[in-house]
């Protein structure tokens, strides 16, 4: 197998703008680093492009090699120059797949029979955001929207801290928030707008039943004009001294409290019923 | 006042060393950086021993320089160069307080009647301990033990990414996990390692009483030695397809668990009795 060594190459080069959110957007592909993406990616049908591979890599992980053969991806052998070039990390993990884009328009990705979305309005951080899409998926969340002013989901960083997530689940972007809130709502959705400002409590609201969370800016939290978007306002209580949670944590524990009380709704009426408890 | 704008001036290089274990250790001192952290840290009594303030940050938190001149503490006016030096930040934030340790003996920090406590055990990344911190204080814990495996507490980012609890709340540092363990179960507290390897969830397990969660590293979480010093080992529940939640995240999740049930109980304790729901 030819080894490129020259990050100069016009194949490396062709990766190496994927880099880029013009380029991700112009050749509709992007970039997924290290053996857990690089696994979900191969996992799914007619997503992986090509994959970049150092030898070290190769004969760490035999079983991803033939996951590609199998799939017909081609399999370009990469020095670690080159590696290091195409992730932009300081320790790049040897392995690398060129992605064809894997989200689903807003009407596929919200519809009637959802139960549990994470909208994210302005979230602008990267890690912040994949962290997001990572534990809407542990909490079992049926899609996270990435409306217009959020960051790109396919940002190499935010793919990184998906951590597999990005291949899981229904993934919309591009709307802008008026749009998707719409959308959420006409789905039969309660949208609960996470937010310090809220009245009540994550604890004093019912969460039963079919809910979009709206989170927002790491930073400044969600403007007037979106709070009014949402059905209420909710706070996640804060029991100490601290100000406030950040983003990634409060979406942590309010998507976790809906789908703690969404099962056992869902118990309770497929259950027999028991004596209370 | 004389500005400082050499970053070799004698009083700027003893600051600046503070960016460095040893020399924390050493002088018994770390750099607070940011309007919120110096505001914790001149709330509290003889923790602040000097501030560094650019011309732009003196001018807009007036309230800030106010309270350092009510407390005696000396204020520097510092160059942006030398304040990049002294923050090893991109976008400094013009604020940085030199100040004292404010760690207390274990002995302190988790005693009878302490009812939520966070144990990190080799947690290694300092932007996640801080994160720990900061929503352990949001959670109402009594207090945060930084094992000697973890990382110190002082560090520049784990002080950022706290969010000023560093401030709030009892921190300990240094023991060994079977050390911290050992006082935390004498003081009445159940142990419960978050992890991935348990066999009963979050929602399975009785978080009434007293409760230090014990949370381990980010990669490889915590190894049989450590699990076996708990009485339990619980994992939170992963509803969807993610392998597993990130550290902050899953901390997140335990500890408001804790926080909604012991608060549940508290009130069901103290309230008159009610007709069941």
């Amino acid at each position: 197998m030819a080894e490129f060594t020259n990050i100069r190459s016009p194949r490396v080069k062709a990766a190496r703008r994927l880099t880029k959110r013009a380029f991700r957007d112009r050749d509709r592909a992007f970039l997924a680093e290290g053996p857990q993406a690089v696994r979900e990616a191969l996992a799914l049908k007619d997503v992986t492009v090509e994959l970049f591979a150092t030898a070290e890599a190769e004969s760490r992980h035999p079983d991803i090699l033939a996951a590609a053969a199998a799939a017909g991806v081609p399999v370009h052998r990469a020095s670690g120059e080159v590696m290091t070039e195409l992730t932009q990390t300081v320790t790049p993990q040897g392995l690398l797949a060129v992605c064809r884009f894997v989200h689903v328009p807003l009407d596929e990705a919200v519809r009637e029979g959802t139960r549990l979305v994470a909208l994210l309005a302005h979230v602008r951080d990267p890690g912040n955001a994949g962290t997001v899409l990572r534990t809407a998926d542990a909490a079992g969340a049926d899609a996270v929207v990435f409306t217009d002013a959020s960051v790109d989901p396919y940002n190499g960083k935010c793919v990184r801290a998906s951590a597999g997530s990005l291949f899981h689940l229904p993934v919309a972007t591009g709307a802008a928030v008026a749009e998707a809130a719409r959308r959420t709502r006409e789905s039969g959705l309660r949208i609960l707008a996470a937010d310090g400002a809220g009245t009540r409590t994550l604890d004093e609201v019912d969460l039963a039943g079919p809910t979009a969370w709206l989170f927002g800016n790491e930073a400044w939290g969600l403007p007037p004009e979106l709070l009014d978007l949402a059905d209420e306002v909710v706070r996640v209580p804060i029991y100490g001294r601290a100000e406030s949670l950040n983003l990634a944590t409060a979406a942590a524990v309010c998507l976790y409290a809906s789908a703690r009380v969404q099962r056992q709704t869902l118990h309770s009426v497929e259950d027999p019923p028991t004596p209370a408890r």
